[in-house]
């Protein structure tokens, strides 16, 4: 199908951080094939399906570069605990409970919610992720799926993780697999080398379409004491004084890792991770919520690092909202330097948008609106009284959008939000699904 | 009119915090009259006219404890700038130009955003406050307004607020006016003393409703030190080290003052802000846009201070919205303290109502959902994906709640939303209103 989106302006979030005032932007074979000031582009496709939003800003989707999708099922289950009572005693004992079924069902209602809120892709890593696949596959978002691996269960791990690729990786031209080993501290280091190694199998069996290896990273203070505690006995553990370094000797730090949270890296780390071209997913309301601590972003973002913008999974945040996400990041960067100027609007919107697709190497064809590129596309409208007057698109985008201002989403050239309306699923039905796995969950207890 | 509202569950913030699951409340000539089980109610109640929200919470509505109302008008117009830069060169130079025009269609704009995000109380601080009380008089919301006072506009000032409250302190039981010195900085310390005995006067004049002093304190690191530049001289900078002595020793602080603010105040002040019973106003979002620092609100709380939650003005945030600000509170405490179980959303939701009701000494008659007091409630409908599944009201309202959710609004039981849409104005009208307002404001730069 073939559209004409109108709007105010189109921020394109090009090389130039473009922005086109009365704007617009065509759409053809799920790819942006032309974009420009309105009056030129109506002229030029005068037949073309219209979406006219006279107050609306277009924009490329946004990038969830770290989730969780299905644990949208235990979103507010469990709140304001101290951390190990949270996880042991709540989440884990949930979790443990959940089926691929239930996780089919939590990530479609992570779809839903994301795409309502103008998320167009999603990095998740999660148990059971076929369950995942088969939701996004339904729903049309983009997303980047892994099994989550831990070395207590290395040959299922494998096993699914080959499973999952063979199955879903390329799909559609908007699923893709990722090899996903747990967190320093859960992996052992033989295997965490023997994970990067798949991930390069993968990438030679597979081709072009990039495999990246999204993990934690450096979440909590004491992950590199757990570390140490665990295989201290390793070299590479021996000789190193930070969990970054300790990845680093190990040769498992490349341009294809995408590492969530990076809280607790230090100069050196931060040097080490510049270098080797790792991608950080900075997460600030997880990272707040649960007193994990606040990433050194203006350091990373000052050595080069590239750094996208992760929402972590619903039970630790608890939504999937990443306009949220970019206020709280913008917002705090300013306040811990107390410097009014730091992390500005301009960048923060890159940061939802393209810095999250070159994190996970799919700026090739999203992250930005440009000619050739697929069209993962959005449309905001600032009609309610909240969201006008409108002086700057960066700005409101960053400290005045709602996600609820998404108006039109499309992935892929597809529509999959229409006036606010979700085209691919029944609310109703999914409203049903959620309520039945919950209750089923909490009953088991 | 007399209705029966009935929802998911009522979420009090009495004493207790009590939370009744399938309730109902009952208004009555403005007043809450009633509140229970649903289905005694409906018994109890068969004619009255009935608001039904299944997934709703009925709340208390929001108290937005400072703000600048009519500020909503430069929302987004400059940001990201050094702090100087922004109000020399940007704020004040456009707030010149306002009149009392502007700022009743800038009031119009705050009183339609906060009421559509559930707030039914304002307390707003500005210049023409005559064009924010006929907005509030309009519109139907609650409010505390005050004129701004400086050293340099003195007779000016006092003459203004003895206007303002022959005309609306008390009108229609919901609009109040108060006495605002500036700042402790812009404000002399004779003229200190003269606006706290003006407050003293008023509420001899006005009787029973209570008069507070609303006042910006501890802001900025420098603030002191411009204090100290300014009225050195006086004994009370001289005797003292930080700005809240000086205003201590000065004999101005009281249960009546409303400090918004509080970020730069040790364990000393703290304790002198607790003794005189000040209520201090957090104000998260803004002073983490302005890179003011963070306020030590766990050491506020712990020493006994009411403390409520405010936007500051759209200038600084750039919304009026008391969800996100609550968010905002929660997870910068925690994170801060780096404690998961710092300021719990219990505690926050209190700060969003009844707290908010303490400070402006309004209690008596808003804050909390019990017979007899005025019915200011709310109902917030989770039906959306990002809303559910529903596992904890306090969870949901702090974590989850958008200020979209909100679907009803009453203030002193009349309603002013329904079904998120507003009773009171007309938005298109409002939008051009605004929008000419602004065309004026920019072109005579």
């Amino acid at each position: 199908m073939e559209w004409v989106l109108t709007g105010r302006s189109v921020v394109t979030f090009d090389e130039k951080n473009s922005v086109i005032k009365r704007g617009a932007l065509v759409v053809e074979d799920g790819k942006i094939v032309d974009l420009g000031k309105k009056d030129i582009i109506l002229r030029r496709y005068p037949r073309y399906e219209r979406i006219d939003v006279p107050r609306g800003i277009i924009l490329p989707g946004f990038v969830n570069t770290h989730t969780h999708a299905a644990m949208t099922l235990l979103r507010g289950y469990a709140d304001d605990l101290p951390l190990h009572e949270w996880l042991e005693e709540k989440i884990f004992p949930l979790e443990a409970r959940l089926t691929e079924g239930d996780v089919y069902v939590g990530a479609k209602l992570a779809a839903a919610e994301s795409i309502q809120a103008g998320v167009t892709t999603l990095n998740s890593m999660y148990h059971f992720m076929n369950g995942e696949a088969r939701a996004f596959e339904e729903t049309g978002i983009r997303a980047v799926i892994g099994h989550v691996c831990f070395s207590w269960r290395k040959e299922e791990d494998i096993r699914e993780t080959k499973k999952l690729f063979e199955k879903w990786h390329g799909r559609e031209g908007r699923i893709r697999v990722s090899v996903d080993p747990h967190a320093p501290y859960t992996v052992d280091p033989e295997y965490m080398k023997e994970l990067h190694a798949l991930a390069e199998d993968m990438q030679e069996k597979y081709g072009e379409r990039q495999v990246i290896v999204h993990t934690h990273l450096a979440e909590t203070e004491r992950e590199f004491g757990l570390v140490k505690e665990k295989y201290g006995e390793h070299p590479a553990v021996k000789e190193s004084s930070s969990v970054v370094e300790y990845l680093e000797k190990l040769g498992v730090l490349s341009e294809k890792v995408v590492a969530a949270h990076c809280v607790w890296v230090d100069e050196r780390d931060v040097q080490i991770l510049a270098g080797k071209r790792v991608k950080v997913v900075h997460n600030p309301v997880s990272n707040l919520k649960l007193g994990s601590g606040i990433s050194p972003l203006r350091k990373l973002l000052k050595a080069g690092v590239t750094v996208a913008l992760g929402t972590d999974g619903a039970c630790s945040n608890n939504t999937l909202d990443m306009l949220e996400t970019a206020k709280f990041a913008s917002l705090l960067a300013k306040g811990i330097s107390r410097d009014p100027t730091s992390l500005p609007a301009t960048k923060v919107g890159r940061m939802l948008t393209v810095e999250g697709a070159k994190a996970l190497m799919w700026d090739d064809e999203i992250g930005s609106l440009e000619v050739g590129k697929d069209a993962d596309v959005i449309v905001l409208d600032f009609s309610r009284p909240g969201g006008i007057p409108l002086y700057d698109e960066f700005s409101h985008l960053v400290y005045v959008a709602r996600s609820t201002d998404v108006k039109y989403v499309f992935v892929k050239g597809k529509l999959l939000l229409e006036e606010g309306k979700l085209l691919t699923l029944d609310l109703d039905e999914l409203e049903r699904e959620v309520n039945k796995t919950v209750e089923r969950l909490l009953s088991a207890l």
